[in-house]
């Protein structure tokens, strides 16, 4: 269709491009909690091999020191895990959840221009009617005058019924989007907030293992 | 050889299992570099898919927010590569050196099994050359005792040399060793704590990072 409606216009592209911009969105937060997980497992590794070598280690201070360290690593590892799930489930899963809401607006905007076609082939079926109407009488045949007469005030009904819809649609289209447009904003506030908060304890909660471990790794004499 | 001393028994068991340990653990420690380096980039990823969701999103403060979030993910991603170079280059190289004094001990106690032998070496053939001499008084053959009593002096003094040798290797050995595992101790706990430091600095950035961009967050509206 020919879009008349700015507001249709402008909403189309912007959701296309919103639509773009988070499936790479969502493609990077996925790559990262992989990644963190990765990195969970390898701090875990360091923590088994500290560990070994605690146990390989004749000097007292060392080996405790190196147990604590691996004690250290495993924390951080579960930490990792921790974080990796923050990554997914609380911000992938939130722009899953806003893409599906995205898809669900495209397909609204597709409907509505199916409900045009329909009010359009309406249209240029009245169009028709009205021409077979003119060369019936202009051929003195009143029958065929009379039947595109009836099909006429037929088509005339469907394509009121047809700018009704599509006036509906768009209404409510409109409406919809609108009122999703200013939730958006509370729901993705909410979920950075959540997820900043989250990130910021598993953060605070390395530096405190950290800490605990500094002492040990200062008593080795 | 035979190990008669229970000093270098202990110390070579030590030193294999210390190898073994030391090189699992550098493996690990490269493991956990590059995941790190990894996670920095999946991290400036993040950031440049939120770059282009700012530009695309028309919600001004939403809009805002999402650059900064792209600004500190990109600074995240930095961090997490000096993180990585601390990783590498503090701990992973500390390890290497380490390695690296194992594998010099290990070759002096592969010198001294050498001179052992040596040794040895020299002890039979002064049995054989006693044999050799006993052998031609019973044939009264005076020629070939004297040249064996000869050659039984020669290898008197080959054996003390020999002996003198293993006794001094042998000496030095433990005295290095020693001194070495006195100072690996200091080493290690100075490479540890410069290690704490450099990463709690980076995690205590991170945190500010993070810091910074929370009242972003919160003043989304």
């Amino acid at each position: 269709m020919d879009e008349s409606d700015p507001w249709f216009e402008e909403r189309q592209a912007r959701t296309d491009s919103l639509d773009a911009c988070l499936r790479r969105l969502v493609g990077a937060c996925e790559s990262l909690a992989s990644e963190r997980r990765e990195l969970g497992a390898r701090a875990g590794e360091a923590g088994a091999a500290c560990a070994a070598l605690s146990a390989a280690d004749p000097h007292p201070p060392l080996s405790r020191a190196l147990s604590h360290l691996a004690d250290t690593h495993e924390k951080i590892e579960q930490l990792r895990i921790e974080q990796s799930n923050t990554d997914f489930y609380v911000l992938t899963e939130h722009i899953k959840d806003y893409l599906g809401l995205i898809g669900a607006i495209k397909d609204v905007f597709h409907e509505r221009v199916k409900v045009f076609q329909n009010w359009q082939h309406a249209q240029m079926q009245l169009t028709k009617r009205r021409e077979n109407k003119a060369k019936a009488e202009l051929a003195n045949r009143p029958d065929k005058a009379e039947q595109a007469a009836t099909e006429i005030i037929e088509w005339e009904s469907k394509v009121e019924r047809g700018q009704q819809e599509f006036d509906t649609i768009s209404r409510v289209i409109k409406k919809e989007v609108e009122r999703w447009e200013r939730e958006r904003v509370g729901s993705l506030r909410a979920t950075v907030a959540r997820y900043l908060q989250e990130h910021m304890k598993h953060q605070a909660q390395a530096i405190r293992y950290w800490d605990a471990f500094l002492p040990e790794a200062r008593a080795i004499k």
